[in-house]
């Protein structure tokens, strides 16, 4: 019995028995490992593909850059959103032509952008003067967007200021551009990660359409929207699936900035995180007193080493053990590291089974994305996140 | 002119000028490189072993695991406190014998039990019962002490309740590991990270002084007391030197606990720290609207690559850079990946030269310890932190 397929509704793009799942049930492993059903990323490129329509879909390679995925999303004919020269030269390996890649960074290092535009890459995100200038002297002629901030209300995760420059700056930015000599193509903007309904993009887009709209009033010919990613995956709380959720998208795009010439999305979490599953171990279960109403759960793997988005409890992952038959209580949920912060849910700690103990397989569903690459090179000596991919 | 030496009173172990910092402003460096002075290691230990008098130093190699460190650190006569197989390993092939290698964090895969007694480690931590049985099993007859939980006020960084028991518990552990062949010698406790003042001891000791009375009371013949990390580095507020410091420290315990037959200390960042220093570099400096008071200054290095202390803006590091003759403003600090998570520092924000701009050098001083490890495998295609260590 599997509490995770009963208990829930099951969104569209998974199918009964989770190929990583089976995989994982009957698999030894000695670390932390995430498998990843690459039949499943190909299937959820094609439902977004259909909601998306002549939208292009850009890859959040940081997502997930393990190189099969890549191969098989350059196969299937998607773009790529990179974020520093590694992952530039990662998608040309995997087989993704230079003209299917965008910048997406907003923070470049110069050498990396004189690198991406001699490979080709022609496409730059920019939120500031600085960086319009550095594109301009080693990415001469370059297409741009330029970010801006949105405030965030209804993402399960907001973003921060960190990215996008504010309303006041984005004329100034397009002018500079076209007075660097740049091709000020249109604006990009992130509704906040893991949006869960596309009927919470409204409000977000409103702000955007009005800023597209200042820039028509003041002359400006934009041909390209990039509405970022957002895209949600499935965590325990409902979700639109995929293909009715970014068609629900389009359409609010339709309605605000009508017939753009180009559209760019740029899924990543939305993409693959529901592909992959993570294959963990009980370490231990303690009480810290004979009091304690809560047992501590801790696992082999930890913030340190592949769970760094249960920082601030953000990302609540669910846990299948091989005693989802007993009674639950519940569990303060800890890493194996020697570190007081790798705690992952305290706060609002999680129910596991009431037997649970050290040697304990414990499966956690919906890891595709955001785990490998964050995972520490060998915090406390623990190796990092190991990775198998299903073909 | 050197903001750093200049501004704030320079601890005892600093020299006037120090060797990384000379090989940093010598070197140019493609990515974001920690340089570690050996020598101020060798010195630091030297400083700390003076104040400690007869109590063994266990080096935390979770601080800084550079294989050049634990070489010197043995051939120095250090012991060590491994967090697990991998450091074990590590300490092994940099010449510490295994009797000088303590297994001390207290959630331990149950091989790697085995293979730290199958080499020879013979001393264990424990905080609960499951632990004691995987102990008893896997390294039948070994000396353990049990982790006290005692309630943090003082440090920088107080830890969670993650490690150790509370006092209700400890003296059914010491029972449970005499009914199991094991050797209970003693207890260990951790007084919080980056304790600045050796008068910030004092109620931690009274509590575990408490339960080690409690412990002789019921008959217990307890033989060694651990008293743990805490011992500070300087990131700008006043310390205490480490020979002070430590010899401040024994005294209150030779008060509280008279003439325990062992006495151990495990200094990580107290040892390692200040002997290192990154060098980075300034990858953009943009403002979000006309009207923000604070610039944004993003690094090329961030949480995700080696300053993840930063997390809830706990450890606050120093910054120099070679305009620190200009007048300094406040700037909001972070890291180039594309996570909004990725900000160092927001809430409090720091000063910086008004004229800081991409690719302008920053010096960022005491990062010896926890940065290298903490680094991720290459998340958003950057590169783990580059390490040098200066013989």
């Amino acid at each position: 019995m599997n509490a995770y397929v009963t208990e829930f509704s099951v969104p569209e793009s998974f199918s009964p028995v989770h190929r990583a799942e089976q995989y994982i049930r009957n698999t030894r492993f000695d670390r932390p490992t995430l498998v990843v059903d690459l039949e499943q990323v190909a299937a959820q490129y094609d439902a977004l593909k259909a909601g998306l329509g002549r939208a292009a879909m850009h890859y959040a390679v940081k997502a997930n850059p393990a190189p099969e995925i890549i191969a098989k999303l350059a196969e299937m004919g998607s773009n790529f959103d990179a974020a520093s020269r590694a992952e530039i030269e990662l998608c040309l390996s995997q087989g993704a032509p230079a003209e299917r890649i965008s910048f997406g960074n907003t923070i470049k290092r110069v050498s990396d952008i004189a690198f991406a535009y001699q490979v080709g890459v022609r496409l730059f995100a920019v939120d500031a003067e600085e960086e319009m200038h550095k594109i301009a002297e080693n990415a001469p002629g370059a297409d741009v967007f330029v970010r801006v901030i949105v405030e965030n209300c209804d993402a399960d995760w907001p973003l921060t200021r960190k990215f996008g420059c504010a309303r006041d700056k984005v004329l100034h930015l397009l002018e500079l551009a076209g007075s660097l000599g740049l091709n000020a193509k249109g604006l990009s903007f992130h509704v906040g990660s893991q949006t869960r309904q596309a009927a919470m993009w409204e409000n977000t887009l409103d702000q955007v359409a009005a800023i597209w709209q200042d820039a028509k009033e003041a002359g400006f010919d934009l041909s390209l929207l990039n509405i970022g990613g957002g895209f949600p995956a499935f965590y325990g709380d409902e979700i639109q699936g995929p293909t009715d959720y970014a068609r629900a998208v389009m359409a609010q795009v339709q309605a605000r900035f009508g017939d753009v010439p180009e559209l760019i999305a740029e899924p990543g979490r939305g993409l693959v995180a529901e592909a992959g599953m993570i294959a963990a171990e009980v370490v231990l279960v303690s009480r810290k007193s004979e009091n304690d109403l809560s047992r501590w759960v801790y696992l082999d793997i930890g913030k340190f080493s592949g769970l760094a988005e249960t920082m601030d409890e953000c990302i609540r992952y669910q846990f299948l053990t091989d005693r989802d038959y007993e009674d639950t209580g519940p569990c303060i949920l800890a890493g194996p590291s020697c570190d007081s912060a790798d705690v992952l849910y305290e706060k609002r700690p999680v129910h596991l089974p009431l037997g649970l103990k050290s040697g304990d397989r414990i499966i956690i569903p919906s890891c595709g994305a955001y785990t490998s690459t964050y995972a520490s090179v060998g915090f406390n000596g623990f190796p990092p996140l190991d990775v198998v991919v299903l073909p």
